[in-house]
């Protein structure tokens, strides 16, 4: 699985805890981050980069845990791969759909993901109304460690004071599931909250299950860390969005960049 | 001038109501922002870069108004520019100097601004002693839109708690200026608060005049924008930070990064 940072952690948290007998390579890309902002067409590079790294890891499926990178690079990434791949946009978009059929849907997300317009799209062609807020102060609170205070509430406050009526809410980024219990406290018990990583662990382990996939052994998986940017920083943070411990590599980009793209030999 | 965003308008607003019988040039590089954790050797190639087209367009000195930048490029790049070149680092701190000689000195910065230490140790070699602290969630809250709010006031509280007595704080970023009056009112009318955009504008027009290099007209200057990103989200942003009124112009990285270095010949 890669992020473009630690946001995908909280992903590997839910797939940790849903499939513990399988060991996880997970890459976070932070020398690039943030995907957010840069064409859609540089994020795909990057995917496929990454997903050459991790197929040479001799992973048998990837998961792109990174809403940014499942709007860009899916589902052309999952034709080209020669394992199962899952982004987080269709589960998430799956759970709502299911939590509230034909309602009233919100979309919270980095300016990026709400501006690509995916998850409307997708919810709307299903049939639900949706509101969608950008709340680019999210991250940044995630990764101070001030998710349980006043400010997270207050910042939560901020970005939901002018939605409508709503049945379920779509966490449309990795890191926003660390602010779950102050969303749950503003939008109430009626309000279904639909946690993306959640949904694709569970899409996951039903596919692997299907596909006769799942890890043989009983005794517990483990998790391989690879990050293009600063390791301690990405300890320090993915401490605060619960990542499982693990081994941990650096790897630089122009490594990274050097990948050919699976299945395609180099040109001269 | 130049800055990696936004954050410079700060700069440009000052030089604008210092120097008004001048005109600007304000490049902001948005499609390769932040600049704040690329490695330093890249930013001074980007500050090279912008460098070269600002001469281009017959700008008679430049101000690199990016924290940032001016840590990573400068003194290096007032070398070899053929025109008069000046960072918002040493102004900021021969203000703070002024207002606070031999005292206690705070530093208010970015993540890659405090650990560079560019302020604390030209601050400690003049015998004043320092306390530094990162404020990733300032540049979010002011791009917001939210520094006169409730939350801004929370953030600021948070950040400043473990503080120490101090005589003077550093806004040591572009964006920071635009939260004096909450920082103000925590730190109370002791602490002398030193707004480099303020430094900046005041050591530029002492310059420039001894130089004898300030414009000759008695009409208002006129502000041409060239942004490398989003041009709609750069004035929306800029509005909230007191950009002035100007003309907007759009170039590419690619158009960017093709300039020849200043003085240089292409080599073949």
């Amino acid at each position: 699985m890669f992020d473009s940072g630690v946001g995908g952690l909280t992903v590997l948290k839910e797939l940790k805890a849903t499939l513990p007998n399988e060991s996880f390579v997970y890459l976070g890309d932070t020398a690039r981050l943030p995907y957010g902002p840069k064409p859609a067409e540089m994020v795909r590079g990057f995917a496929t980069e990454i997903s050459a790294t991790l197929l040479e890891r001799g992973v048998k499926a990837v998961v792109v845990a990174c809403n940014t990178a499942s709007a860009a690079a899916l589902p052309e990434l999952a034709d080209a791969l020669p394992v199962p791949t899952w982004g987080v946009v269709e589960p998430g978009v799956a759970a709502a759909l299911h939590a509230a059929p034909g309602g009233r849907i919100g979309v919270l997300g980095t300016v990026g993901t709400v501006r690509s317009r995916v998850y409307q799209s997708k919810l709307e062609r299903a049939g639900a109304t949706t509101w969608a807020q950008a709340c680019p102060l999210f991250v940044p609170i995630v990764e101070e460690g001030v998710s349980d205070t006043a400010i997270a509430r207050l910042v939560a406050d901020h970005y939901l004071k002018d939605r409508p009526a709503l049945d379920a809410v779509i966490l449309g980024c990795t890191h926003y599931p660390a602010l779950k219990s102050v969303l749950a406290d503003i939008l109430g018990p009626h309000v279904t909250l639909v946690d993306s990583a959640v949904s694709v662990a569970s899409v996951v382990r039903r596919d692997l299950a299907r596909l006769e996939l799942l890890a043989a052994g009983s005794g517990p998986g483990n998790v391989h860390y690879i990050v293009t940017g600063d390791i301690p920083t990405f300890m320090h943070v993915g401490q605060l969005l619960g990542g499982p411990k693990g081994t941990y590599e650096h790897l630089s980009v122009g490594e990274l960049a050097a990948k050919r793209p699976f299945g395609v030999e180099a040109r001269h």
